[in-house]
């Protein structure tokens, strides 16, 4: 061992992310109905006429987050493969269902699989990633997960699953509402992105044969940071890395990102008026973006939002220390939490 | 025991579609997000109000099939209903999206999920009870199958799913060619439909403990009666029962049906011609319909499908004969296919 090396090498978050590529080639590679090429297309590997090399930048969280887990617990990598890669499939389904939902034309830089596709095969595309999600778990067994683990493993995939399409109902329903309340927000936060990455960070754990209390330390840790990334995407959208940036979509068509929800629930009668006066349009315009950001920061939306990132992050900490997580566990999953958030 | 009754009293189809329909209200009553109204619409069971009483006639054919199965194989119902309720759910999944997907506004004689909720919703709709699906079938835990049947269970589940989502694929990109060939439409059929059926009666069968051949046969013998289904809806769309009906919109829409497919592959030049000055319209008129049919029965095309729905039936009844059935288990297979077939 070169002395210049810890005693213990924490995998980085590029290599996690290239080994849930792998296992998604596995599950995948040996399908070869054109229904594979869209889901293919998705997952980045290749453009729309099947050419691979597609260089655009794709990241595998969902199952990261599954490995980080698996790492944390003190597991061997290649036994959590396969949830890695099937909580991924669940969260792909997930975002192909969606494009179609939204009517958005863009994923990763890059035409939707519906735009390409038309919205049809698209729903037929997330179908098949949701029923493949499923078929990639059962692959635990063929890496020595005893039968009750992998049964207890699909279950909980499942309830994940049911619980992404609640949240992802109640999204929907909330840009309907005209009285969201932050309340109602969270709730639905915690089912649409935190169900998910909990899901991914329990089955990390739990195929391994990690305690209980380290699974529900994982579990809890999944929660927090899946909901801190959904709260730090509202932010992203309303204010992008790049300050020249367009404004996104998401916030020209009126999505009740948090800051705008918790902005209004606390305006009084005269703040109110004025969010009104934005949002009476039925798409906004640039100018409209410049204003709203303004009385945003206004009334502390920014940084409630930013407060809340920073202490569901220290509540997934929090969970981590108190099962005992040792340093080298506790460090991934910290590199896991500034790659997901960002920083 | 009343000496006027056989000794064996076969359950009728109306009976096991009240057991199905049982099984499903326990796997949903205790839900109560809207997200679940929307099933319990498609369902039959409430209005689009959440008012219970909906008149509509609703088959519960894929959950019957397996409660069939398994009464075939001598099993108990209740084994078998959680199995039922799930492949009836997953049945429900793909008709929510296949509504979506056709653009179809109407099913069972009302407005589709769709239509009532929009797309967006339905998709979600379709969503859950796809994930919900799964969750049905490990309740038969409770009921005293063993972990590993259990197990074989969901996978045989997952598999149906994911073959259909691949038969629904190639249905919809059969609408895009003009040289689909009878076996394009067989493969795509024994995907679409017979996938689903076929895992119905294989899991009726295997939850209660059946010899691998009878599980085997129930499998065969599903495969054949959901192919045997599709073409006889195929059939039933362009010459309904009843004469007066208007034609249906799938005719109008010029879809791929059987009849279609098989008379335009075997027609000489002149006759594809004729095809040629119907189908050239974007969408046909009663007047239209009228000469197809004329033209189809030319073909033998009517002839030609309803020996195929015939075959099918004998081979799924041959399927059991091979396996050496009771009279009391084929009878009530011959019933099932007499419900599903329309005798």
């Amino acid at each position: 061992m070169r002395p210049d090396l810890p005693m213990t090498s924490i995998p980085t978050i590029a290599e996690l992310t290239e080994r849930v590529d792998a296992e998604l080639h596995t599950v995948l590679d040996s399908r070869r109905m054109p229904l594979y090429r869209m889901m293919s297309y998705h997952l980045g590997w290749e453009d729309a006429q099947g050419e691979p090399g597609y260089p655009g930048a794709r990241d595998r969280n969902h199952g990261v987050a599954c490995l980080v887990a698996c790492h944390g617990a003190g597991g061997d990598l290649d036994i959590a493969a396969p949830a890695a890669a099937s909580v991924e499939l669940t969260n792909g389904f997930s975002e192909v269902h969606d494009d179609v939902q939204g009517g958005n034309p863009q994923r990763f830089g890059r035409d939707a699989v519906w735009w390409t596709w038309g919205p049809a095969q698209a729903i037929n595309a997330g179908d098949g990633m949701h029923a493949l999600a499923r078929l990639a778990i059962f692959r635990l067994e063929e890496r020595g997960v005893p039968p009750e683990t992998t049964f207890g493993a699909v279950q909980t995939l499942d309830e994940a699953s049911l619980a992404l399409c609640e949240g992802r109902f109640q999204d929907l329903e909330a840009q309907e509402r005209i009285d969201l309340s932050v309340d109602a927000y969270m709730e639905m936060a915690a089912r649409k992105t935190g169900a998910l990455y909990a899901c991914a960070m329990r089955l990390g754990a739990m195929v391994v044969g990690a305690e209980d209390p380290v699974v529900d330390a994982m579990r809890l840790c999944g929660a927090s940071l899946g909901v801190a990334a959904q709260i730090r995407g509202d932010l992203s959208e309303l204010w992008p890395e790049d300050d020249d940036a367009a404004p996104s979509p998401e916030v020209l068509n009126k999505k009740k990102l948090l800051p705008v929800v918790y902005a209004v629930e606390k305006a009084n009668i005269h703040t109110k008026r004025r969010f009104g006066d934005i949002y009476f349009k039925r798409v906004l315009e640039p100018d409209d973006v410049t204003s709203l950001r303004q009385l945003l920061e206004e009334q502390g939306a920014r940084d409630y939002c930013r407060g809340l990132v920073a202490r569901r992050r220290e509540e997934a900490a929090g969970a981590l220390d108190a099962a005992g997580f040792s340093a080298d566990g506790a460090a991934v999953v910290e590199s896991f939490a500034g790659a997901l958030l960002g920083d």
